[in-house]
Order: C-alpha cells, then sequence, then structure tokens
C-alpha cells in the first residue's frame, strides 16, 4: 500500500490519477489532496477519498464542514507528512516548486506531470533527489516511455533518446497559414485530451521542447543525445537507442491513465483492464517526420534555452505562460507566441547556476519584462 | 572474457556470429568451431581464431595440417570442455541437439540461432536449462526482440507476446499466384539475407510458426498468449505487451548481426557503429497487419503442431526440411509444402511426452513416411 498525497487534484491528470487510485484501493491510498480554485470538484474528491490533509487556493481561512476530520494545510507541509510515500505533483506553473524540493529533501517518491518544475529547476531537483538514491519519476507519455525502454538497462548503453511528437493540429498548415489561427483551432488536439495551456504548447511544439529539457535531467542525458521526432499517430510515446543499435520503443493507446497508473504502480506494474489498449493491427501504420524548426521556432527556442541552461529555461517557460494567456485572450496571434518568448530570452541576462530565489527571480523578471512589452505595444499598436 | 564455442561456424549465422567475435577480441575469444561440409572456410577460420577444438563433417580421420594445435573433438565434447562459457548453436536440422542438451547440462550458457532444436525439443532443454538456473538465449531477432522488451520487467505482467513477420517475397500473392512462385522466387527474401532454408520457410510463412513454438518455450509462454503480426518493413522485431496496457518494442535495421552480438553480450550491451543503424525518419512508416492463414497454410499446420505438442513440432519441422529440400530440388511446387507436412502431421500417432530418442524417432518416421509418399506419388503421378 503506498499512501499518496496528489498536488493539483482537479485538474486534468490529477483526476485522472483518482480514477488509478480508483481501480487500485488495496495499493493506493490518497492521504492528501491539493488543489487551486475549483472548490467544487475538492469537496467531491475529499468526501470519496476521505484524506487527512486538504490544501485549496479557493478555501477561506474558516475551515468549511465537508472537510470533515481532514486537517486544512499547506502543500509543503502536506508533502513532507511522515506517512507520505509518494507526491504526484499536477498542479500547473511554478506553485509547486518549493514543496516539491521539500519532498525531496524529506525522501519521498515524488511523480512529477508538471512540466514547469523540472523545466525551471531540474538541475537542483534531480541533484537533490540523486544525493538522496532517488529517481523522480515522470507521469508524461513520453517520459515514461523512456523510463520504461530503460528499465533493466544500464545507463551508459544508451546511444540516444528520442521524443515523439504528435507534431499537433497545425502539422500540415503553411508559414502564412499559422499567423491566422485562431485559439479554438490550437485547443483542438488531435489525439490527446487534456488541459488548455499543454494543448496550446502542443500546437506551438513548445510543449515538446519542454520534454526535452525535463529528459534531459531526468534521464541524466546531453541535449546532443536528445532527439524530437514527429510521429503524428501518437501510438509511440519515446524510443531509446542503445550503443550496440538496438532500439526500444514504447506503445500505448493515447491515453494518459496508463503512465500516470506507471507512475504510481513503479517499480511493478499492475494489470489493468480498464484503460483503452492499442490494437497495433487496427492502428495498422505509424509514420516518423522530422520536426519543421522554421515553422514551429518555439521548438528551436526551447532547445536553445535548454542548452543555455541556468535562468533561460525558467525565463522560456514564463515567457510561455505569459504569451499562452495572450492567445487565449484574443490579444495576440499564434505566431505572435514565439516571438515575446525571443524577446524575452534576448532581454535576459543570465544566471548560470541559479539559485531557487535566482529562478523565481528570472520568472518575475519575465513577467514584468513581457507585461512592459504588451504594455508598450498596446500603447504605440507596433 | 568470454571463451566460445560456435556449432556450424561456416553457416549464415555461424560466420556473422564470427564477425562479431572479431570486432571484440578483447571480450570474446573462439575457442571451438564446428562445421559442416564447407572444409575450405573452416580452415580458413581456424587459421584465423586458432581454436583449440574443431570439429568437421568434411575431414577424414586423418588429421590435416592445418589444425595446428588444434584437437578434432566431436560436438558434445567440445561445448562440455571446462574452459568453454557460452555455445553458439548455429547449425542447421537436428546435428546439434544432443551436444545441446549436453551443453545445457553442463551448466554452459546456449545461445540458439537453429530452430529445429527448440522447435522439437524445446520443453526438455528448457527445463533442463531452468533446473540449473539458466535461460536459453535467443539469436534470432525476433526472439532476441522479445528477450530485450522483457529486461527489467516482471513474467508475470506479460499479456502477451507478438512477433512480427516481413510476410516473405509473395505477401501480396494471389492463391492462384502461389501454387506457380518458383525455387528462384522463394529464395529472394525482400529484407533478410539467410541460408536457403530458412528463406524458403520465410517465404511459406512456416518459418513464423516454427519462431512461435520457439517463444513459447524461451519465454515459458502460453501460445493464446503469442500473436503473430506481419509487418513487411522487418524494422520492429517483436513487441511485448503488459497487463497494464504499455506495450514494448524492439527496432534495429535488419541486420543478423545485431541480436547475434546481443546473445553473446547478453547481459550487457557492447558498444559498436559497424553494424547498419537503423534511421527511423529514413524509414518513416511502419505498417502491421493480420497475417492470412488460409494462402499461407504453413502458419496455421505450425501453431496447431506447436499446440497439440508432444512430438507433433518434429514431425513438423522435418516433414518441411523434406519438403523444402524438394522444392529446391524442383520436383514439388511451393503449395505442396503444406500439403506434405499436413500429410505428415495426419498420419502421425502422437507421443505426448517424449524423451529426446522419440523425438528422433518421429523425426525418422517422417522422412520415412514422405519417402514413401513421394515415391508412390512418383510411380502413380497422383
Amino acid at each position: 500500500m503506498k499512501n499518496v498525497a496528489i498536488l493539483g487534484s482537479t485538474g486534468s491528470i490529477g483526476t485522472q490519477a483518482l480514477d488509478v487510485c480508483r481501480a487500485f484501493p488495496d495499493q493506493l491510498r490518497v492521504l492528501a489532496l491539493a488543489a487551486g480554485r475549483n472548490t467544487d470538484l475538492l469537496r467531491a474528491q475529499v468526501r470519496e477519498f476521505a484524506p487527512r490533509c486538504v490544501f485549496g487556493e479557493g478555501l477561506s481561512r474558516e475551515r468549511p464542514d465537508w472537510l470533515g476530520n481532514a486537517r486544512l494545510c499547506d502543500m509543503t507541509e502536506m508533502v513532507t507528512a511522515e506517512e507520505i510515500d509518494l507526491v504526484l505533483v499536477s498542479t500547473s506553473g511554478s506553485v509547486a516548486l518549493r514543496p516539491v524540493l521539500a519532498a525531496i529533501r524529506a525522501g519521498k517518491t515524488v511523480a512529477v506531470a508538471n512540466k514547469e518544475v523540472l523545466v525551471t529547476a531540474g538541475e537542483i531537483l534531480t541533484r537533490e533527489a540523486r544525493a538522496r538514491d532517488r529517481r523522480i519519476l515522470p507521469v508524461d507519455s513520453e517520459h515514461s516511455a523512456l523510463l520504461q525502454c530503460l528499465a533493466g538497462e544500464d545507463a551508459r548503453s544508451v546511444a540516444r533518446i528520442i521524443i515523439t511528437a504528435s507534431g499537433g493540429p497545425f502539422r500540415r498548415f503553411a508559414a502564412e497559414q499559422l499567423t491566422l489561427v485562431t485559439p479554438e483551432q490550437a485547443l483542438k488536439h488531435p489525439n490527446w485530451q487534456m488541459g488548455r495551456k499543454v494543448t496550446i504548447d502542443s500546437a506551438t511544439l513548445l510543449n515538446k521542447g519542454l520534454e526535452v529539457i525535463e529528459a534531459r535531467w531526468l534521464f541524466d542525458t546531453p541535449y546532443e543525445r536528445i532527439d524530437v521526432v514527429v510521429h503524428p499517430e501518437s501510438v509511440v510515446h519515446g524510443l531509446v537507442e542503445f550503443t550496440d543499435g538496438s532500439i526500444k520503443a514504447h506503445l500505448g493507446a493515447p491515453d494518459m491513465r496508463i503512465p500516470i497508473q506507471y507512475a504510481l504502480s513503479y517499480p511493478e506494474r499492475w494489470s489493468n483492464q480498464t484503460w483503452p489498449r492499442l490494437d497495433l493491427l487496427a492502428q495498422g501504420r505509424l509514420t516518423f517526420e522530422p520536426p519543421d524548426y522554421g515553422r514551429f521556432p518555439c521548438l528551436a527556442l526551447a532547445l536553445e534555452a535548454g542548452r543555455k541552461g541556468g535562468t533561460y529555461p525558467a525565463v522560456l517557460s514564463s515567457a510561455d505562460e505569459v504569451a499562452v494567456e495572450l492567445l487565449l485572450a484574443g490579444r495576440i496571434g499564434f505566431q505572435d507566441i514565439p516571438r515575446l518568448i525571443e524577446e524575452a530570452l534576448t532581454a535576459h541576462h543570465q544566471d548560470a547556476h541559479p539559485s531557487l530565489e535566482d529562478i523565481e527571480a528570472a520568472q518575475q523578471w519575465t513577467y514584468g519584462f513581457l507585461r512592459d512589452r504588451i504594455a508598450i505595444k498596446s500603447t504605440c499598436g507596433t
């Protein structure tokens, strides 16, 4: 039995993680739930799972009755509690950064679905985990695929890791078409049901760049040995090429509950007939093509920010956060996203070996920088 | 350093195994070579590798000068010698059956490229290996793929294993076309360079049936959990589906030296830039389709023989041996192969729990039965 804390329980990954917990009541016990402002759903989850600790951004100081026996506590308190074995981090943004670090330092197994946490502070977090002989478990289908391909293999035998990208809804769009796409079009992902932010990031391919940065830290692999391949069917989630010429791939139906379950069951596998299964014969065909860095400049920007390291990935991630919000608000166009990110990266003065405070400062700098840029643009019409 | 004996050193797999030995002089030492009648090549190999023991079917009792310091010995003596660590079995037919059993009983690691050995006596051989906490290592690309997909996984998590088949040169042939194909056409495999027997077996798909029987024993997996999928590109060599819905696949360039090297390096991997590498982007597309049991009855016959067990697989294998010889001699047509095999299987009285002697007797019975059938057919013109 693993005692689990879920940070971000009302989001897309959080609710699917609770599906997994529901399917394995003898293996997983939900002891702590943290959510944002979706208090209605949090209340329903608290009623169903009766956790010991609850955090909700939308909760007032006054303790609501429906908490029952649960304590209100902050996320750091929640994840470092003695009885917690595993912390699943599926919050959005950087809100979980410090709780994650605290959980790692407390020796907890941490499974990370949140991209920002590893993109901005992957170096620090993986160093802290390694110092305690722990590994941070991935939840993303791509990184879960890589972890599974690496099972039973010596890390020194790895020649290259390959992350697949669906290519998003605009894979076949010409450059000029891309300038005209609407947020509604960008929110329609061909294969996956996901949150709004990650869906837009999939359309720009920035998401794939973030995943490369995550992979760099999760698997301690230099950037020159990480490749991105476009695979529109989203059936092969990741591949590892070994030094002897063998390649191992992970395939599965595009359903997040499969990699979420693997993170929760790791290093075991638990039998489950509930989630959809991949039928290779029904699928029939798998295709692979190189990504187009010209039409999707976000991918190249992300890889460059990753290679430069330091605070650049934090600036990349925060600039994208602002840009996606502006897109969804109808204030900028689709191809303004890479433009804003590039402006922020160009203007940023990097800190090569940042502390967590430096990373947070770089994020704040980015928010301020882009607010000013947008304000100037709105005023001057440039 | 592993001390290696190679049975069948002058054949297709044997010579490629020696390529691997040549590439890893610090890891592999060739201490014993056994060959059939290709004495010229055996002589060249003995000169190059200076083994301690040599066996050649084509060698007279008189010791040739070129043996140098090597001893002439039989295969059983060779593989059970104290200094041997690993025995690679790449002979054709059943000639290596008893030496393989002797090697297993002597606690040697045995890597088997020869299909007949595991098809006819897989139950006995794997039982003997298991009793010594050893596993028989596969050399075939398909079984090597499965072994690699199973690395680091619990056998109880395996839901299904999937063996891929290229479909052979006649994948798109109509049933009536198949009756007219020549041995020359059948000898042209689209993807692999192999020996004549296995190339014909690939064209009939009998080869894939034999591989299912091998997989049943190598991976202790019941037939109902082994599937065959046609994959014309021969890039995905095998897949394992786990009980949690994940699938792992092994991919590689269609070059036998990659799986041969894995068998010799197992459980390690050795870095090698020499063999061709798979370029997924150049490949671009992978396709999968169900096998057509109607046009390729050999596959169904093999699966049925496997399921019935006992001496049936030995009859299947021996009947095919005779049939392929007759095809290559121009004495029967392509679709007479399944017909002869079916006749032998139908006429055979099975031994459910055969000893090695019973298996050999079933093989001899098959040779005799088919010789008589062919003689009758030649005489009566039926």
